[in-house]
């Protein structure tokens, strides 16, 4: 099974950037961890602060791999680009979130990706890509 | 560790009720299930139609348990008695919604509970309690 | 066939309770003149200030009655469980409001109820829960 | 008893429009029926597209006939001038729409008219119309 | 200089309806005494409750016209055509309402006339349409 | 093919009104030069300033000509009496501005028409009009 | 009859700014005018740029004099305090503006005032004034 | 005098729920301070965590006690039916919240009780209760 | 102990004023009751119509007085000026309403300055003067 | 004439992505087919999933060519760079959208380059390309 | 080169108020070091807690003066007048906030002065005034 | 000391886009102005149209450069991921713009940016960098 673990902006401070909210191991180093938990499946980690370059890998794999698990970080909030683009891909795209936006300011509230995911999740930290990858395997 | 599965109003119908949404499993066969897959902790199920009777278990399991996973259905939306008593008390609570609620009637966009829950999914069907349940045996 | 005509929260007060905008008979009293003036038909007549109790009758007679006559009162407004509950019945539900609603406050004049019930009617005073009956009667 | 059966915009296509929302009978032809089903009264019938002919239609009955079943079509929700003309004439108007409303376009859960009605009835098809007249014979 | 009194929606019952608001005199009345109050003034009534009607009437008056004293009823609040028609000719309109509109319903505080119109007034009773024709005898 | 071009309130003024916003070509001008450019099509042309008046002709058409271009004028924005009647025949409608409404007042950015019409257009001038019948010859 | 003429914020600027929009007068100098158009009343003149000192102007003659009228300037859309003021009073007060402030920014659009005023004028220039006291010199 | 004191949802976890907003002494251990400050009343303390039962305790009350002191918790802010049932009773009802609910969430600002109460206070910790009480003896 | 009685506008008319709303008495007259009421402490009573002198006023005694019993009428619903002056003094400041401002207007239903005074009510009549009073009393 | 046929996100997937919608042809062929019908003029085509690549493509060509043909996607929506862009450079341009978005989401309804376009279309499918070049081709 | 410095309500407790987010130096003695930094231009101060005596003071030196550095404290958000007042003259006026008003509370993130301010500047704390006056003298 | 000073989209633009507002200058120009004004610091000027460029270049160098001059053109507005950039680096952020963002369209007068930024400055035209870049030197 393929499965593209895709994060958006910011996220590549991973570990840097306000570690209170986001903990201070680095993705790279988490990603390792997640290939290691799923030997028998292939994951790819990408990366972009560029919300058309996000729209760009989600048509390259949309049509093939099994599942994207997405964290569009702030561009969840305004893009409207990357909704069209999950919608118009057959895979399943599991929205995932680090921290519980909820608990934060009101514009982190509404999420354009929610509608057109498969399931949505936030609050569990890292181990919330884990569950993601965990429930794209059930589906097949 | 003991873990109390709340259900809220008219999951009770759970199989009967519009099952092309939530599946046609009652939640006491799930249930079952789920406590097969996690031997090793004290799994409890409750239900209640009556918000105030939500409030009741959360107090009483609250402050002794390691965690509730719960899915406050329609009282999701409305109840801030709810969500005052999951900050009332110190045990994790973990939001569960069956189908993604984000996909349907703008009223099921908002919850009172989210900002005081530890996490919050939707959309991954009953999977997502064992998912919860997961999330809470990894925070001892 | 079996009608269920259901009260919400306050009706209990009918007779007792601001008599200029909802007249001095009780409930019971004018139930009695409903019963006599539908012979060949079953009917019950339930209330409570519960809104999970509402939830539970509305349950417990929604796979069998025929029809249901529900005045839920304030929780009309602010009760998606409600909705929820009438939703995942097959039984016809017919939304009776004694007084004219939409003559009165602003928060009396949305209805989380009639999106999910047959027909809604407001302002007839006692004699709509007659012409709800009436009406369910008609359809099969 | 005079009671007029006034209908407004696009009610004259009933029958040819959208049969599956409003039924295939024309109203005429249910017209008749209701005058069968009320002898003892004198049923006038008046439809017109134009707003203003039917605020001419109120003031020429309004202030003679005992009472109006009114349904005002799309000018329900953007008439300001049939409200004052409803409220500007002391005969007794039940607003009847055969959808319930409440379940569509959100532009049609406000009525202008409602506020200045005795009483409002959506849901019920043709019926509907007969339940109004029905209440209204209860008023003398 | 000629001069226009025109009346929207419902004012045809001034002196039938709502006597408490409007009084009981009706306007054909008062406006034989505007007549003889401006003797050497051309003033030429109507009336109707058709909006496109106004419109027309206007285009009619409204390029030979020195002044329109327009009084458009519940239409005041809801007609871009009126005001359209009003922006589209060039003679000096003045927006009268016989009660004070602010201390009504909300809905009829905003007026869609009121920025293409030279003047406004509300809340002097009949005399605002003498008022009105006075001050555009001070335009030319 | 029978196509309808239908001009709402004010429409008539074109030529006499605000010509630095619409020019200085009366429309009946304008529709010879149409007729010319679409010989073999059966053009009618047809304008009003009252609401209904449009509605009727909408009916009156709409079960037999091939397409109307309607440009509805202030009631695009008001009407949905219009908007009813136009998702009532089977007819193709094309929405038409002339002017870049979007562009105007913010009261003109809402089209109570625009999603039961096949298209929309505005901005193109008086051309817009010879796009929308080209447009609908192009359906057959 | 006593009659005080009440001016706000920024009107003792009269004549000085903005003179497309307010003229060149100064308003004293327009003020004597109006005292010898109205040689049988006692009329007497106010300015303030102090909200609290327009609320002591009213106390003082508000029980006293036959009427106000008020020009409160940008207080108009700002001050309840006035609003309370002009209700605590049993004098006739009527809201004078100059400009047509319907036609200029959409916070001018909005008064506290005009509820509790008698009636309400805006647009004809300082000739407001003297149609103002007109109506009151009708009231007695 | 008979005076119920009523504690609305999470008021149970007095002394134990946050105590940095609302102390640390049960309810109960104040209520018996409360009845010694008022040796001459007959005070009455209750509590649910359920809206319904909250509404049968003021029916149950609101004809013979002299007035209710009443603390709804976060029913304050949902519960219509709540409003209601104060509306329906003829007792005096004095609405009471321990901490300034105005400092908090926003949704703590809006509360539907407050214009059916008598009176209304916020801020004053458990003082507040006696205040009330005080204020409830003077009304007799 | 130093307290300041400080009334905002239009208190002053208080016994003229609307007494149907606010009583008879005037506030004179009820300060010296309360100051015979306090024997032991020093009442200080102040009222102005000026919002900026009622800022002075909190400036000059906020950091000296034990408290502050506010009574800011209209000012309450829209200075921020105040609520600053309140935030930037030590001392405790009680807001104070004599009517239930939530049972009136809407607009009276915000206050700029509860979320930062220590607690706030409303409809208690005078008397809540001596309750904020009493209160104070309790805090040293 | 040199035009610039300009697609946004998710364009690139015409002919594979919602065929329902947007049909089955890709857009590379075509602009094949626009290229054809007219031979005339110089026609070039770019697409790009990146918004800031839009604004670079429009300051490419702004300044030279006589026309830029714009579908900018889900950016129309979301994009205050472009409507900028669009703003500084002299050149038309024509806003197209292929489906309907008046009939579709909410979020599709506004377009923040609408008011800085030449004119707008939307609905009339692959053939609004050519209208709009058609558009353009009249300007000069 | 005459410039004022012109300070709002509860500026003059900087220095006492709140130091953690205004510092602790008083504005006086600021001032003296602003003028020392422009020894070469005629500095003025004025502060005041009056909304209408800050209008009084760009009266005075509005016609006369070089610039205006405005902190309008709260003002800023609630005042109409002062922004009339600013419009009202030709002097340029420099918007300054010594804090930054869009990290706080929403209220003050809207400014109706800022529209007609030459430049608006927060969050440089007093060195802010410095900056306003520097970019004065760049004016002449 | 190192400062970045950053524009955003359609900012290369300057000195040929709607010179009116913007002025003539390019900005290439008017950084080499700035070089010369601070002979004593590294500047670095970087733009770009791609939001997720600008978010790079932050990253870059956020962690080591004393300042960014930060005017991110319409990004301002849309753009929740160039806030979190600012946000996630500890270097200060100064928001610039060029013309009076509150004097134009109401979509520019809210920033995503300002909360997380140090200060912001708007009006100042070109000068207001060389401000910044001033405030900026103040800090270390």
């Amino acid at each position: 099974m393929k499965i593209l673990v895709l994060n958006g902006p910011n996220l590549n401070l991973l570990g840097k950037r306000e570690p209170e909210i986001y903990g201070s191991q680095t993705f790279e180093e988490y990603f390792e961890e997640l290939q290691q938990q799923f030997p028998e499946h292939e994951l790819r980690y990408a990366q972009s602060n560029i919300e058309g370059e996000l729209v760009n890998l989600i048509h390259e794999v949309g049509f093939d791999y099994e599942g994207i698990v997405f964290n569009a970080g702030a561009y969840t909030h305004t893009s409207i680009a990357l909704a069209d683009a999950i919608a118009a891909v057959p895979t399943a795209v599991v929205e995932v979130h680090i921290s519980n936006v909820h608990a934060r300011e009101a514009f982190r509230h509404h999420s354009y990706l929610s509608p057109v995911c498969q399931g949505v999740m936030a609050g569990f930290g890292l181990y919330g890509y884990k569950m993601a990858i965990d429930y794209i395997t059930t589906l097949y």
